[in-house]
This record gives structure tokens, sequence and C-alpha cells, in this order.
């Protein structure tokens, strides 16, 4: 049973920088084992933070991508049938709440609301998930400990989190890094000298002031990421960025050459 | 059989502080097995309510967090399949008028009708559960009582209560406690000092009145608990109060501004 | 299988005190077997009068409350699977049909079409319940009879019986009882004095009144045997009756205040 | 296997009082097996029409009462899990082809259209159903005919048989009986001298003219034989005419009181 | 196996009268094995025209009625219980693309899109049919071709076929056939007289002059065929036409008044 | 089970006309197995490229044709029964991670949410997938590379890519071709001489003009190349471009008329 549990540590360091105090307020929250709830645009680092966090307390973490089809027992658990009927089988939740993992919920809000009712016994003074179709109580082991993920800018009016759900979490705040950090992290990631590294990021900087002016969402970090690979693999720069960071967001034609323009401005 | 419904006996005593004469009110309808509804917004301790009734009434106590995914069955129950072909496997609400245990119903607006109609002959002089799938008539347990929890200022046109469910229970209005008996929980769940805890309720007041001026529910007593904890854990007051009461309820930047302002009159 | 029908006779007889003629044109129905449709709001005592009629006919009574998540199957059966394949299990009309029973259809308007256009064959001439996924045809017991209760008052455009079943059934209306007569039931059920039934009869009358008027439903007799419980149990009455009649039916500040004052001029 | 469809012949002849030529065309429409479409009002004797020429015509006759729920699988059939893997069991439709009977499809247009689409190759001459799901093509047996019914007045623009549906079919119209054939048909029924049943034939006609103007569905044949019965069984006839006329139509109070006057002009 | 698809070979030559070149045409399309789709009005001959080309190829032609309750694995295929587990049971398309089949899916702008989806690959230069559930990639067989119908009048803004779906077939309007032509259909298929022949095609030649002015769709030609079949059977010709005609397509009754004119004008 | 991949490797060339620098940017992308998402008109060559560089690169290539109906398991896997209870089948996304394929997701936007979110562990640096329903994680195949098509032209208000989908992918550009390498293309596939492949790509430029002014789509070089297979076939030019080009576009009696004058110009 514990190998079930096994495969979830993360075993080598993965590349984070701190912010400002959020691994200290997270530390003292898992000292607590206060439920979390991380705040932030889409591609800041959540998922990063929260597996550096796991690889710092040396907790194994289940990460759940959540969706609008999935169902309770997609958490929880299920039966299922085997040469001698039925035998129950839990779902990711349940390993975690078991076992003793940080449990990641990714974009929490677009799950049904079975699935965000389902943790509540876990997030109050109980810290129990009824497994209700097998008549079983779980008492979460002392290390288990929930995580969500909510993208504030988001959210439309049909599809937000229930205040009984949100009143259960304390809450951190993320957004894209300082432009030091982020060009460390992008020459980091993605090999390219640092003088490259900075104009990606000068780049992203000039299309996150776009957001909302004809932009979704800007440039993540995670895109930058991408377009310095190409160029490391000797993709010509303004390719790369074509590539990796303008045609990905946009389809429209004059949001393309604002774009391509800005790119232009830092490769020729 | 009995080992089944022995494990929802709530052992210790909840901590709890009564507000008015709503455990004498209790004791009465539960001594005529009236079926009851506690009324009252998120976080004022309804829950807590009926674990600590469970346990001065030494009855066990079976919660189900609604939801609309939730059927019928799965408060009923349903056949499984095993090495021998199906079997039956009640539900948490069968179980509770089998074995005699009060079943707590949370959020129970949240549910489909399915759910929330089978439990009319269970609220009328009958006291049956029809196990229509099964062909049984459960006869409830003379110690069966069914309550349910309902937040008034949080239902919407097309999701409310039948009247004819509603007929069916007597009904318990709770708030928030007053400011004495808030602190008095905040110091003792959370082991802030009392001077601290009476700050976090000052608060939390002053957020309440904000309620319905851009707050769609107030800080629950919940969440006070949650800052006072990471207080105790060394967190600094302001950032524990950031963490725990401002970022989780609201987005809303001049809203954050107005709470964090709040939060500096009590803590600098 | 006759042990099967045996569990719904009602053998003690039901407390129910005729208004008019009902009975005696329920006795008239029933010998010719004619389909019956009792229509009146909430907690009037419809329910109570079918259980009363089957006691003094001597029939089993089988109860569905129905619900929108209901499907045929629910009614007619289905296939279950057991350690040799496949078997047939009736639904609750089905073995009314088989054995002859009452089979009563609580709220059928609640119901899907599928259910309410199943009893179709067995409420004309043919008096048969096709089982279609078996491959039977049922052709139902002398006995049988099928009555189905309907709020006027409650439906809406959506939710209607279609013609071509109302036209189907006979029709009785209800209605709360006279003065005297809900007095003599509320203290029979109770156990309070007769001038403590009347003052509460006299308060639900008044809020009948309001109905319409700010408040959905009136106060039904349920509710005050309720209230008049509470008071045997030496509660309080003007608790007793915000608990059990006035909070349960209302959270509007303006009505709970008026139906306040109407107990506190019985009560005080 | 034949014994599957003995249980669906007419062996007593059903009491029909021809109004027109129905009974010539529809044997002419037989003899080519042309699909039939009876259409007219709710209770104006569509189905008794359709069993009288199944014993007429000697043919056994298979009636589905259809509604919004019913899938192609509950017409066509499927597999069933028994001892030895799944079998195959024909649906009402399958039996009615392979066999040869007269398959009464009630109130088609209450049918999703998978019903509606799954009779298209049993209705051109290549008289076939596939049974996609089992992989067999069926031919239809020499005798086999398909008829559905049809009401007109009471389709809305949402729910209506496909265009290429009705264009399969040979329709017949059919109305309530005139004054003297009606009256002489309630008579036969429900056991009333003939001065009675025609004078409930004239409320009837009365209530017939007020569709449309507050009622949206006349009075039905059916009714009226039921009426019949309550009065042959001593019940008094305005009490009869309101149990059985008046009140399953309409909760209209202006309704109720012409309809009731209506009932006095001729019982007082 | 191959026994599977034998049963879908055409054996006798289906009358089908060409209009233009579209036989021609077809050949040619099969001839490089193009995809095709078949335009025109309910009626007019799109099914007879394949079953026609199907019998002159000498291929097995399987035909599928689609509708909006069919899924794609009713044409693809799927897992069936049987005694050893689970087998694999190919839908009619998988059979088709298996054995050499023309599959002909018969409306399929009723089907859902996964169904108009899963023949994607069918239709361009793979040829392949992915069974995904089975993990099988079946390459079509070198005689396989798929076919569609679509009654472009018939369509509405909320289903319609996707133009990726659209122009990966060739397509050929169908119509109702010229006068000499119909009259020459109706005379062979339903054995009256060609003078009889003709008034009937003269009736519909009218009635589809009302089509967009007040009728939704004309008298198809099957439907002449119906009405000649009953005269055949000694049924008075305006009554035939009445019954197979006018009945089936439309219940207003100015338009009815119309069309029975029409009909007086030729048979009196 | 090397088995099962190896069906999916594309063993001859396919005949492939590079446009722009787009084979040297994949080769990039593939390099450092960046998600690769391909936008484009329908038609235009998407699935064809990446069939050229699954080629190319020597690597298997599964592709999976999206709507709206599938769901996260036909992707993902699931459990299937047999002779010894239940066994998990790899879906294909499964099957390319673990064995190291290309998966290519073509129109990705018509799948549901849960299909979509699906593949979000795949495209960032974890490049894992969770088998949540079996409790495995696995870890993809150093070979393997997700590729997505979208139709920026297409997608509607309600149904497009989310933010966070799009930011995990570099996207390529596609239109059709230049009129040079479009006749190469044509002639080539098709068979006819490069005069009458100018001649048919002269004819979808007009059309292609036509977009947004009546026409929902151009004409695709795969209509084309239809039309040339049926000119190869001795089908008269007219006749063919009749078939292939304008009737599967468009019903508009108007625009049919452009079109075939268009199609005079150039064939008469």
């Amino acid at each position: 049973m514990s190998k079930i549990i096994d495969q979830y540590h993360v075993t080598t360091e993965p590349y984070y920088h701190p912010v400002a105090d959020e691994v200290k307020l997270y530390e003292a929250a898992y000292s607590v084992r206060m439920p979390m709830m991380l705040k932030g645009p889409t591609g800041c680092g959540k998922t990063r933070f929260v597996e550096y966090m796991a690889w710092k307390l040396k907790k194994p973490l289940i990460t759940v991508a959540c969706n609008e089809d999935m169902t309770a027992s997609d958490l929880v658990g299920r039966f299922l049938l085997d040469a001698n009927g039925t035998s129950w089988q839990d779902g990711p939740l349940a390993v975690a709440a078991r076992y003793g993992a940080i449990c990641y919920l990714d974009e929490v809000v677009e799950a049904r609301q079975d699935t965000t009712v389902v943790i509540h016994p876990l997030t109050d003074n109980r810290r129990v998930l009824p497994l209700e179709k097998k008549g079983e109580l779980i008492h979460a082991h002392a290390d288990f400990q929930i995580v969500i993920s909510y993208n504030p800018g988001y959210q439309s009016l049909m599809k937000d989190l229930k205040q009984s759900t949100k009143q259960r979490f304390g809450a951190l705040d993320f957004n894209y890094p300082s432009h030091d950090i982020e060009s460390a992290i992008v020459a980091h990631e993605s090999g390219v000298p640092s003088d490259i590294a900075e104009k990606l990021v000068s780049i992203a900087e000039r299309a996150r002031n776009l957001k909302g002016h004809g932009l979704d969402e800007g440039i993540s970090t995670r895109m930058l990421i991408y377009a310095g690979s190409l160029i490391t693999k000797k993709v010509d720069a303004q390719a790369a960025c074509r590539v990796a960071l303008v045609r990905p967001i946009t389809d429209d034609p004059d949001m393309r050459d604002a774009l391509d323009a800005a790119v232009s401005t830092f490769f020729n």
C-alpha cells in the first residue's frame, strides 16, 4: 500500500525562486494543516510552488487537474469489478487522506459542485472523508493537507467557488515574478544567455499590459521558456517568439501586428 | 452491524458555547423526534451545534454534505455486485433510520429534488423509509431524527427547498455569536491570548457590516480561528489576517484595501 | 410473494376526521376502481385520507413519493444481477397491480413524463401494466386502484400534468379542515388541551390569509401538531410557535414580525 | 416463442360504434399493410378503435404508450445479462415485426426522435427492422402493420412529428361521436339508463364548446363513462359529475362555476 | 463472418427511373471511392437510388437511419459481455469498412457530432476507421464507400453538418421526378392504370406549389403510391386521396379544403 | 505491446509540399518536445503536414478526431471486463505517452473540457499522464509529443480553447498553398494535367474570396483533388466541378449560380 503513495514523492528539488514571504507563510499554514488556496493568473508558477513546498516539506504530492466532467467518484474512489466481485479503489483524494499526502486540486473552479463539496469535511476540524458508497469514514492522516488553485481573473458569474468553500481556505496571492527573477528563471530553464532572457521578459511585460485591452491573458513565464528553448535550438529569435509567444495567444490581426512589433523592438 | 453505527458516535465533547435557548429547544424537539432545520450563514456554528447535541444526547451522528450531483441512491443505498451477485448496501440515511442515528444533511438545498423528496416519509407520522429498489420498508428506529441546514441568504430563485419540504421541519435560527462569546471561542480553539482574539473578532465585525455592500459573505468564526492559529505559529498578525481573513473572501482591490485597513487598525 | 404485499397493510386505524362526503365518494369510486386524483394544498391531509381509506377498505397501500429524478423503471421494475444472472424485480406499481394494492403516487406532477405515461394503461378499461423490458403484460388484480395527489396552486407552466393524464382520473378537492375539526385534530394528535389547540388553529388561519400576499403557502395542520407537541413537552408556547410555525415558512423580516405578532395575540 | 405473441390477441370483441367509413378504410389500408396514423383529441376512441380492428382482423395487438424518456432500445430490444453472458431480448416493436402483430404506438409524438426514426425502415417498401446492436435485419412478418396515434391540437412547436415521418403514414381523423352514438356508448359502458346518458353527453357538449376559451381539452367519452359508473353506484348525479367531469379538467374558479351550472341545468 | 455481410446484398433490381446523369456520375464517384452526399426533399427517391446503385454495382448496402440519440458506438461498435467476458461487436460502419459495403447514413444531420466526426478518417485519403475502444485501426476494404443523405430545406441553424464534414463529400441533387416519369413510377408501384397515376401526380404537383405557403413539405412520390394502392384495393379515389395524401401532411382547415378541392378537380 | 504502437508508423512518404519554414520550425519544436498547435482553415493540409513530419521524424503517429461527445476516458483509457474480471485498456493518449508516439488531436476545440484538461500534465515540464482510475502515473516516453489542430475562423464564443490550454502550445499558422504549389498538389494527387489543375485552383481562389460573403468556408484543396479525380475518370469537367466543388458547400441558389458561372469561365 505504501508503494502507491511512494510514487508521489518529489525526489529532485524543483527550480523555484521565492518572491516574498510565501515559503514561510506556507510552512506555518502547513504546520497547522490549514487548507490553502493559491490565487493567480495562468502560468505564473502556482503548480511549481506547490511542488517545491512538497519537496521542501518531504511530503508526497498528489496533483489532480480538475475539469467540469470530473465527478466526486473520480476524487473519492469507486467500486471496480474484479474476478471476486467488486473491490473498492481509493481515488486520489482518498489516497492522499489515508497515507498523508498534500493533495493539490488544480483549477478547482472547473469542477462540478460535488467535487468541491466533497472536500468540505476534510477542511474543518473534523478532517474526515466519508466514503459514503463504501460506508467508511477516513480520518485524515496527520500529514494530510489540501491545496487548491484559483485564477481570480478567469471566473465567470456562472462558475465560481461557493463562499462556503472559499471560507475554508487560507489564501496566498501569486503573480508573475519581478523582471530580474523572471529573467533568471527563463535563463535557467531554457538555457539562453541572460541578455536574451531579459529581452524575452521585456516582450512579455509589454504583452501583459495589453491584458483586458484585446488580450484575455498575458504571456506566461512558461511561454517564455518555450521561446528560449527554440532559440537554444538555433531557431531565429523572431521566429521563436512568433511560434511560442504570439501565435498561441491571439488570432486578431491587429494584436498580432502589435505583438510582432514588440518582438522586433528587441530582436532584429 | 452495530459496528457500522458505532463509528458515528461523538466520543469527545465538542466545544460549543450556547447563545440562547437553542439547546433546550433542540432537546424538546428531539424528545418528540421533530425533524429540525438549522438556519444561518456560512461558518456560524450550525455543524458544531449538531455535533454538540449528538454528544449531549449520546446518539450517533451521520453527516452528509449535500451537493447538486448527489442522487437519492447516494442517501438511500444501492445494490453492489459481489462474488455472489448483487448485495444491498444501505446509504447513510438508511443506516441512520435503521440503527437510530441523528442524520444531518448539510446544505440540503444543494441537493436535487429526489434527495429531498426521499426524506418526506421519514418526516411525517409514518417515519418510514421505502427502499423502493429493494422492496423494503424501513420503520425508523425510535432514536432516529433528521436534521438539515439551510443558509437563507444564499438561495437563488432557481434553487430553494419546496414548501412541502420546509413545512416538515421545525426551525432554529443561528447567527454569529456575540462579541464576548466569539472571542472566547477563538481564544479557546486557536490558542491566542484573549486580547488578540478580541481584535480578530472586531475585524470580523467590521467585515460583516460590509456584507451586501461588496462582500457576499462576512468573515466566519472558522476563519478567525485560522488566523489565530497562524499567529500562534509566530506568523506576523497582519500577514496572518491577510492570508486567513482577507485574501480568501475577496479579489476586489478596493475591498481588499478596506479590509487591510481594518486589520491595520487593530494590529500594527 | 404475498409477504411482500403484507407489509403494506395499514393495521391501525389512522386518525381521520371527515370534512364532507369524501369518504362516501371515494368508496363509490373504489367500487368501480375509478382512478382518483386528490387535489389540495400541502399538509391538508391528503396522504392521511388515503391511508384512512386503505384501512377502511382493508386494502394494502403502497405510497410512492414522486420526484423529478424518478424514472419509469423506479415504478415498474428492473432487472437485477444476481448469482444466476439477471432476475426481475417488480417496482412498487407492479407490486400493487399484481397483488391488488391501492397505489398512491404522492405529488405525481413532480415526476417526469415517463412516470405518468406509464400509468395510462392501468387507468382505462384495459387495466394492464406492460412490463416492456420483461415482455410481460400484468393484468391488474381486481383490488388494484391508482390514486394520485396534486397541488393546484403549486404547478408552474413548465410542470403540469398532461390533459390526457388528468382525464383518466376522478377528482376530489381537499382543503384545510374547518376551525372546530382542525382544533380537534391538533388536540388529538399533539396532546395539548383544546383551548391551546384552538389558539394554534387561529394563528394558522391568520397566516393562511397571507398566502399569495408574501407567503407561498399557509401553515399546515401538520405544523400545528408540531407546535402542540413542543408545548406538551413544556416548551414555552411562543417559542414553540416560533420554531414550528414561523421560522420554517419565511425568512422575510416583515413577514416574521407579522406572524410573531399574530402569535403574541394568542399567547402572551 | 409463439406464446409471447399469443398474450397480445384481443379475445373478446371490444365495444366499438363505427362513426363513418373508418372500418372499411382501415381494412383496405391493412390489406396493403399501409402504416396508419390515427388523429384526434384525447379520449375520443382511437385506442378503442385499434383494439376493435385487431379483434376484427384477428391479429395480435401490441400497444406501447410513448413518452419522452423512452429510448429506441425500449422499442427494438436490448441485450440482457444472464447466467451464460448476454442474451438478446426483443422489444415490443421487434416482437410485432417478427411474429406479425399490429404495433400501436400511442401518442408517438411524445417519444424522442430515435424512437420515431427507428420505425422508418418498417414503413417503406423494405419493411425491415435493423437490430443494429445485434447485427440482425428483421424482415417484417407478412401480417405486421404499424399504427400511431397523434393529437393535432396538442402539439407545440417544439414537439411535432418530422415531416419525413408523417409522410410514411396514411391518416384517419377521429372526433367525439355524434350525440346519439355517444349516448349509446355511455349507457352501454356505464350501465346508466339512456336518459341519464343523454344528459351526460349534453353536459360534455357544452364543455367542448369551451375548448380554447379557458379549457385546454373538452370532456371525453371516457369521463362520461366514469360519471355514469358513479351514478350506477348510487352516487348523487351532481356529485358524480363534479368528481368525474368538472374537477379533473379545471382548477379555475370561474370555469368550475360555469361547468357546475351546466351540470345543474341537467341534474337538479 | 462473410455471412454477416451477405444479408446486405440487394438481390432483386429495385425499380428506379433515372432522371438525368446521376447514375453515370455516381459510377464515376464510386470508381474513385469518393464519399457522396445525396441532397433532396423527403420521399423523392434518394434511398431508392442508393439501393439501385448498390444493386447495379453488385456491392452490399448497409443503411443506417440516423437520429439524434445515436452514439458513435452505435456506428462503430462496442464491447458486449458474454460467458467469457467481453467480446467486441462491430457496428454497421465497421462491418461496412471491414467487408467492403456501401454504407448509407440516412438523414445524417439528425445525428450528434460524434457520429459525423467518426466518419472523417474514412473520407480522406487515409480511409481508416479507428476503433479507439478496441485499439484497432481498420483499413477500409477496397470496395467500401460512404454515402449520406441530406435534406437542405429541412435544416435549422442549430442543426447542420459542419463545413469540415460537408467538404469531404461530392454531392448530387435530387428532386421529384418529371410528370411522366413520376406517373410511370406510381403506376408501376401501386398497380393503378396510367390515367389514374397521372391524376395523382397532378394533385401532388399542386400541393408542391404550396410548399412554403402553408405546407412544410409537398406530397411525396411514396404518398402517391400509397393512394394508388388504396384505389387498387377498391377504395373510392377521393377517400384514398384524403387518407393517403391530405390528412397526413396538414391539420390546417383551410389547407385541407384547398387540397380536397384539388383532389375533387381530378376525381369526382 | 510494441505491436500496438507499430501499426501507427507512417510507412510511405506522404505527399507534402512545404510552404515556408514550417518543417524546420516543427523539427526544432519536436527536438525540445514542445507541444504544438496547428492553426488554419478546413482542408488546407494540417493533417497531411503532421503525417509528413511523423514520417520524416520516423515516429509513430496516433490521430484522434475529437468531438463533443468524447470523454476523457476515450483518450486516457478505461477498465474492460474480461473473463478474469476487469483489465485496463490504454486509450490512444496513454498508448502514445507510454510508447513514444506523436499524438495528434484533430479539431480539439470540439472536445469537452475534460478532454482538453487531461492533456495539461503532459504539456508542462512534468510530462506525466495520471491514470486516476487506475492509480498509475505514466511518465511520458522520451519520444512523445502532443499536437493539436485548431481552426481560428471556426470557433464560437461558446466553444473555444481555454487560455490556460492555449498557453501550453507553440503555434504554427497554415493556409491554402500558393497558386503554383496548390496546382502541383492537385495534379499530383488526382492525375489531371497541370493546365486542368491550374483551372481548378483558379476556381477555388474565386470561391475563397466569397468566404464571409455568403460562404462559410472556401473550397479546400481536398475538394479540388476530388474534382480532378472525376475528370480523370472521364467525367465532364463542368459536371465534376458541380458534384465536387459547388453542390457540397452551398444550397443557396444565387451562390450556386455565382460558383457555376466561375466554373464556366474556366471550363466550357
